[in-house]
């Protein structure tokens, strides 16, 4: 990467994570907040329709129709298929003004804080992910899946990268995250600024991150009803380690479930709503350092 | 009221307010726990498609479809028009299990603690109420609107009454809420059962309530989109003081707003998520107190 010359910012691919839509809407009205002397930003809204509606999506989960195969079959024709495909136009690599980093801004009902989601081990990323937790403790490193056949939005840009900020509730927009991804954003570009006048000092650093090794659905029953709940002393205890015996599920009738597996992990997306339809009741991810 | 012979708890009004949808389901898995010696008690999953579903509603507000002229009215066809008549039928005055008693059950995004939303003040509520708050700090009573003409589900029993619990996010099911509001049920439903063996005691009392008196929209564009939020001071400040001159929002671009009453007021209901279709950022209320 010798330059970045364009940058997106996407807010609302979910149409119910208000903090990112609302940025959008105020980099929209206010330009010159997110313009840096060496590089253009773009601001997108992800999902119209479902934010005017105030759902998570209309047909289907965008964020989930991004793989390259889906994006050239032109027999899928629900909305966030057009859209996905839309997206692509603007930001992919067959567009004109394709764009060299995308940040895709989420929320979530889980105690993530300020976490950096990255698809990819990309120099690049790892060194801007340092920087930026270095500066904040509120800031996550979080490795989700492999990049290579994301369906993601971000997987439109080899420096694609997610923000997900919370506890946050669907629906509601909450002044003091959007505050703070406001700040991390304006970190971004200014790191971004110093990059292209190749003033990022060199540094021996280490970056902490989490990387996912899998997911733990609710306990159901044969009609797959859920018959648990994240146990109290769980929730919202994002990142914290989890060890082999402690409580991660209290069933309906009051009996507490532990966690079977044999060594410590760091759930994250604990009790996130949007993640009862997919069968994931948290993300489990083991904490790793690197040496920049 | 000389005998509490059947009482209702209705859950899933809302579908995506999961403690009270979620506990309908474990009393229909142990009815032994809401079972008392002098009276019966019904379980009623509300809204069982939008439960499903996971939203709010299929078609339109259910718990707005209980005017008694919609009720008569068979030209509403929507799945909650259609939905309140069946509830109508299963718990109302036409009914033959008529009940005495509705304990509607929901959650907000707001901080509301325990919340007793009255309709009326019938003498057997008002107690009833400065019991629970007498047990348990975190339970309010407030009064929203008159109940004569009112289209709420509790309007089916004179006394009907909802249970508002919060904050909690849409499309959760936190635990921690889910065992106060259980508790909560249980209290209520014991002191049913003394109210029937008459052994409630004859009290000087006071109850301290918070009167409706208004409500605030937040600060539109001329196209209808929000351009403040919630200020920071005052998100998850429910049943706080404000006085005027404090700041109530935010705008996007970073200036506060103050609250232009002349009055100091109890804002309830701060951000909840669905209202934001509703145009309301917030309810207004006044703090009185009641002699027994």
């Amino acid at each position: 990467m010798n330059q970045i010359n364009r940058v997106a910012i996407v807010g609302g691919t979910h149409g119910n994570e208000f903090t990112g839509a609302y940025l959008i809407k105020k980099f929209e009205q206010i330009p010159a907040l997110i313009q840096r002397p060496s590089f253009e930003t773009l601001t997108l809204l992800g999902n119209p329709q479902a934010f005017t509606a105030g759902k998570r999506y209309i047909d289907k989960d965008l964020n989930r129709c991004f793989f390259i195969d889906n994006l050239l079959d032109s027999r899928l024709s629900s909305y966030e298929d057009i859209r996905a495909k839309a997206i692509e136009q603007i930001l992919g690599q067959k567009s004109n003004s394709q764009v060299d980093l995308i940040i895709d801004l989420h929320s979530t009902t889980a105690n993530m804080g300020l976490s950096l989601m990255l698809g990819s081990h990309h120099p690049f990323l790892l060194k801007l992910a340092a920087y930026l937790s270095s500066r904040n403790s509120q800031v996550r490193v979080c490795y989700t899946q492999p990049e290579k056949g994301s369906n993601f939005l971000r997987s439109l840009s080899e420096l694609g990268f997610v923000i997900e900020v919370g506890p946050v509730a669907q629906g509601v927009l909450n002044a003091e995250w959007f505050q703070k991804t406001e700040e991390l954003i304006h970190n971004i570009l200014n790191y971004l600024e110093k990059y292209n006048q190749n003033l990022i000092p060199q540094t021996n650093e280490t970056l902490t991150y989490y990387q996912y090794v899998g997911a733990i659905d609710y306990p159901r029953n044969e009609y797959g009803e859920i018959q648990a709940m994240i146990h109290p002393q769980l929730q919202f205890r994002d990142y914290q380690p989890l060890n082999p015996g402690d409580p991660i599920f209290l069933t309906l009738d009051g009996k507490a479930i532990a966690y079977e597996g044999t060594s410590t992990v760091y759930p994250v997306f604990i009790n996130e709503a949007a993640y009862y339809e997919k069968g994931i009741a948290m993300c489990l991810t083991e904490k790793q350092v690197y040496s920049l």
